[in-house]
């Protein structure tokens, strides 16, 4: 018979250490019920889930606390781009073994992002598994009814938006795997890049913004190439993008002019986690008005058009640029 | 450029492919945008997440499609035992590869499943792993404010019930894995055994008739013993278990009986899938009156009782039993 001042079992024992602190809402019954309860108050609730596996969406050295940033922080970003407040998430967390030297500080960083965006966890599962760690977040948020901003709706003459600087995470990839980015350049801008890669920044400030004012709205999740691609095509429509327009950090800006790395790297490489978005132009000062006021830049890249082939992203010259890769893709 | 004919990407072909058929609310957007958008009318929406890892809860050779209803099923049954009614799920899939072999059967049986049980797929992941296939499901469900049944609230002189049998599924495990029960009994024994295994029965016919009546309720999962023990706890009770009536499908009671396996065995082994709940002596004939007209068996197996030792399971003799081991635990 178990001690009944015990857990009863190693799973119970680990979520209530690490993870019933983080459990602060009261519909998460302190992780001790079967399932939480979510109330609406008269809102719709935004669901969405996003997985990230070592190896694949993070590296095996990545420190724990910003493996479990990023795990949050990607569906963070999702509810940004929806235009919804962040109300609460479930974790799903496989993992080989129950290593309290990777799990404290992995709880640590979630719970502080979990307090720092307004998210508490409100269930979750543990489970072993023999293979690469992997966290699965379904988080949710909240919309007046009707108004969550969609991938469709984008109209033409709408201002293609995007927030913050593209193409950094892709480089800070790049450098962790030891490639072309990780000669070049000095160890603070290195340091930015793989921090952009590890530690995205969702533009969860900006979900009113944009439900204020954006036609349409996804987060540059695989690519802004291919996600711009899967706006139009919801919207039925197209875009032409001014590549020099595109924003940059320094460090990216400093590679590309050097020819370190090519503008198809920028655009396709993923892990973003900004906003893209159409807005259109009465509402583009307001838009940029409430961007200055979060203080987050925000960028008109380019114009929605009415067509029906794929967005084209011109240079400096208004000569095409042919990008082979659009996004990147698990299959 | 992309043919705009095309999905921009194989993730996005494989989800058109298989997924966006299930996703048949309208708040899914035919999987066509970044979330979902769950409407919750008036009620609570009732939040449950399991994961199934292969190796872990399923065996490599399972077939896809009883792999994916069992997904699906740990979450139903979360769902029946907090007396909630579904309204559709989120899906993370972590593959190795889109095997056309392996995909086709398994959307073919979680499309199956999500009409039968009422519960469409609303969203979801799907991510390239190295490692074993996990399944990942978050569900939701409603019901009227403040209903959700949970594991605290049972009382002494409550009733302890169970619905359908224990311990097939540890015996199917058993078989699948080559052990005892492997060479016992006949084929259609052991078929009867391995399927409760692979494809659990939740009880979510009974979902109204828990809400109505259980003073507490979970689903079985680890292991009816240890089940019961987290219930109590939950409640602040203890429990007094007469292990000869727990029920038992006639093939496991054989087994039994010759001695092939244990007692401890089955109510340790887990993955049962059945509701575990505490119903008061004056609600138990309405209870097994509904359960009943829906074709479920229900088994009173015990006693709540005011204390505040771990649940007692005594045999035919009045003699305690003594478990070593109260459930399966992952770590």
């Amino acid at each position: 018979m178990t001690n009944r001042k015990e857990p009863v079992s190693g799973e119970d024992s680990l979520i209530a250490r690490y993870f019933r602190p983080l459990a602060t809402d009261p519909g998460a019954f302190g992780l001790l019920d079967d399932a939480a309860v979510l109330k609406a108050l008269g809102d719709d609730i935004v669901v969405t889930t996003d997985a990230i596996v070592e190896g694949v969406h993070f590296l095996e050295g990545d420190p724990p606390d910003t493996v479990a940033r990023k795990a949050l922080r990607v569906n963070l970003s999702d509810l940004a781009a929806k235009g919804a407040t962040p109300v609460g998430f479930v974790l799903t967390l496989a993992l080989r073994g129950a290593d309290d030297a990777w799990l404290k500080p992995f709880a640590r960083g979630l719970g502080e992002d979990a307090l720092d965006f307004g998210c508490p966890l409100l269930g979750g599962d543990t489970v072993s598994t023999p293979g690469p760690l992997m966290i699965s977040i379904t988080a949710f948020g909240r919309v007046p009814p009707g108004k969550m901003v969609h991938r469709s709706g984008a109209k033409p003459g709408d201002r293609v938006v995007v927030t913050g600087t593209i193409g950094d995470a892709a480089l800070g990839l790049d450098i962790l795997r030891g490639g072309t980015a990780a000669a070049a350049g000095d160890a603070a801008g290195r340091e930015l890049l793989v921090g952009r890669y590890r530690v995205p920044q969702p533009r969860n400030i900006l979900a009113n913004a944009v439900r204020d004012h954006a036609h349409a709205a996804m987060d540059v999740s695989d690519g802004l190439a291919g996600d711009l691609a899967k706006l139009c095509e919801a919207s039925g429509v197209s875009a032409v993008i001014d590549a020099p327009s595109i924003p940059l950090s320094a460090v990216a800006a400093i590679l590309l002019a050097r020819g370190t790395v090519g503008i198809e790297a920028l655009v396709s490489g993923g892990d973003d986690y900004e906003i893209l978005c159409a807005i259109p132009e009465a509402g583009f000062e307001a838009f940029a008005e409430a961007a200055r006021a979060a203080g987050v830049a925000v960028t008109a890249i380019g114009t929605v058009i009415a067509d029906n082939s794929a967005p084209r992203f011109l240079d400096g010259e208004g000569r095409e640029i042919a990008l082979k890769r659009l996004s990147y893709s698990h299959f």
